[in-house]
């Protein structure tokens, strides 16, 4: 069989697709595209086995063909043509002829019937939220999810859906973060995990289109314009997050999140590489910020303007996580809001928006005074 | 002691000097800059034993003073501040002070003793050259030093000094690459190997601005601006580089450079990883690019439109190297000069220019047929 394609639409569709090949594994299998040529349409697919992604062009064909095709190969070979007609030719024997107007290239492809199946995912339950709107969920969530396998529910994202909206979770132990999308409410209360990879590549094929979510026990398939992703779900039953969440936090410090984070990027040349540490020494209005690398000798400590008239507190902090979390909260000016140095502190956005809250939570580290 | 210097005139400083400063170093003394404040001027040098960089800014301060600072911990401070006035208080002890409006550091500094000392290089005889030129030059020959420590000279740029020009010569023994500037003449025949790391540092420093070499026996020192940078030779004898660049090479094939090496880029995917090789089978004004992966029963073949009008031949290179110097070359259109599919090839700009003039050879590979 033989059909034609622009170079730049296959090279498109074939950078929504890779994203899904993984770079090393034990299945060669993997490292191909699925071509499925179809009733005048050509569907490209790519798996892991955790992720799939599968999207589609029109192309002029007679015949249906399935073949699986290297496709770091293939996807190379079609970026590295300027804009041209390719000539596709699948007949018969175990070659893919790929010609154009000045070169021809044969590539060994396999037979399809080894490529797993990519699951399905039924469309009983759909979501619907824009593009944007689920990439900022995930981008103000997805640093603080467990690097550690000990515990796999906390190495994905929580998507629990609620009558108050959907809320995105991550937590390490160490920190946790809770975002709300206050608009996309549900009757029944439902918790699914998606694991680490899907929520990084979900995130870069995100944009201002709207996106439809389908979710079952085991699977989410995400709906993006002419792309579908899915990946598995982790069976896993997530942390009850909500017990450790404080209530009673009453002390609050507001503060400058860059002139914060300039300072805390110095702290993090000091803080010594064992304790990771920065002391936070809060009074009247006045925030210290200190640190100590005892190991080689040096120190710093600087003074910021503060809003704070509770009672004075020395707490500690892993630096790094305090970076972390100034980097992920979109405002001016952000709340500390802390009850003593050996509980959890609460940091927020100093302005409250009506769609959406966000909610961080720092455990402190013991001083080493 | 205590004097003030601006931040950014401090950030500007140090940049220029930090890449002398080795990342990892069995002698830790090599990770600090070296502080010298005498009458007036502050002079910071960093060496790694091989290159050494200095330069200096003036600053108001009564006494003299040497010390020798944590080069990345000082740099990161220095250039994570704003603008601002800082002051340095080295009032005894080993604890180096830093003030700024907000901050307070402490950095253990030590002994300028153990620091070794930059070679001087007598100022007898001096070249002028443009910085552009230098850099042009370096840049155009660098690739093909060897990365093998066999021969160390081999390792190195060559610089040499002739009544025709100053010659730049760089090989592996797989290629070779000589560029000349014909602007600097020499008296006598001089030659010089730089080594790797000194090209590679000083081609990032280099501008619009004349740069002054000085050389040695044993170490060369290019002054640009305010900066010196001195860098020990390669104490060995180049190869005889002139007695294996043929001159019987009469058959001309004349390309279009970026064409072909689009070409080459492809040829890259398909070149199978053991051989990387790139056959080229040239006839009547057709260039026939071909190449072959047996391992993964691909293959590809491109036709490209040249001007020849020899014999026909078959000729097989190592495609990275051909890659390697199409990027080299600064001229539309190349020529390839032939002898015999089993003789050095030269490749050169098909433009001649005035003042300068490039060559590259490269060695053919059997073609396995």
């Amino acid at each position: 069989m033989e059909f034609k394609v622009n170079s730049k639409v296959l090279e498109k569709l074939l950078s929504k697709i890779i994203p899904a090949v993984p770079t090393r594994t034990p299945m060669p299998i993997l490292e191909n595209f699925l071509f499925d040529i179809k009733d005048g349409a050509m569907y490209v697919s790519a798996t892991d086995l955790e992720i799939a992604l599968r999207s589609s062009i029109n192309i002029a064909s007679d015949e249906n063909l399935k073949m699986v095709i290297p496709a770091r190969l293939l996807y190379d070979i079609i970026r590295s043509l300027g804009e041209t007609q390719i000539t596709f030719n699948a007949d018969g024997g175990s070659k893919l002829k790929i010609t154009t107007d000045t070169g021809v290239y044969n590539i060994g492809y396999s037979s399809y019937e080894d490529f797993p199946e990519i699951p399905a995912v039924s469309k009983d339950k759909e979501i619907v939220i824009n593009g944007l709107d689920l990439k900022k969920a995930i981008d103000q969530t997805s640093f603080a999810m467990s690097k550690e396998d000990m515990r796999p529910a906390m190495t994905g994202t929580l998507f629990e859906f609620t009558p108050d909206g959907l809320r995105f979770v991550a937590t390490d132990g160490h920190r946790l973060v809770k975002y709300i999308n206050k608009n996309i409410k549900s009757a029944t209360e439902e918790q699914y995990i998606i694991p680490e990879r899907a929520i990084s590549v979900l995130s870069k094929l995100l944009d201002d289109a709207d996106v439809k979510i389908y979710l079952s026990k085991s699977n989410v398939s995400f709906h993006l314009g002419d792309i579908e992703f899915v990946s598995r779900l982790i069976a896993e039953k997530y942390p009850a997050y909500s017990s450790v969440i404080p209530l009673e936090n009453e002390n609050k410090l507001f503060v400058n999140r860059d002139v914060l984070n300039s300072t805390i990027k110095r702290m993090m040349l000091f803080s010594s590489s064992s304790s990771k540490q920065v002391k936070f020494s809060i009074s009247n209005n006045n925030l210290e910020v200190s640190a100590e690398d005892i190991d080689h000798g040096s120190d710093a400590v600087e003074n910021i303007e503060c809003k704070y008239d509770a009672e004075a507190m020395d707490i500690g902090f892993n630096t790094a996580y305090v970076n972390d979390i100034l980097n992920h909260v979109d405002d001016e000016s952000v709340v500390f809001k802390l009850h003593s140095p050996t509980k959890a502190c609460i940091i927020e956005p100093e302005t409250v928006k009506e769609t959406e809250e966000l909610m961080l939570l720092l455990m402190p580290v013991r001083l080493n005074n």
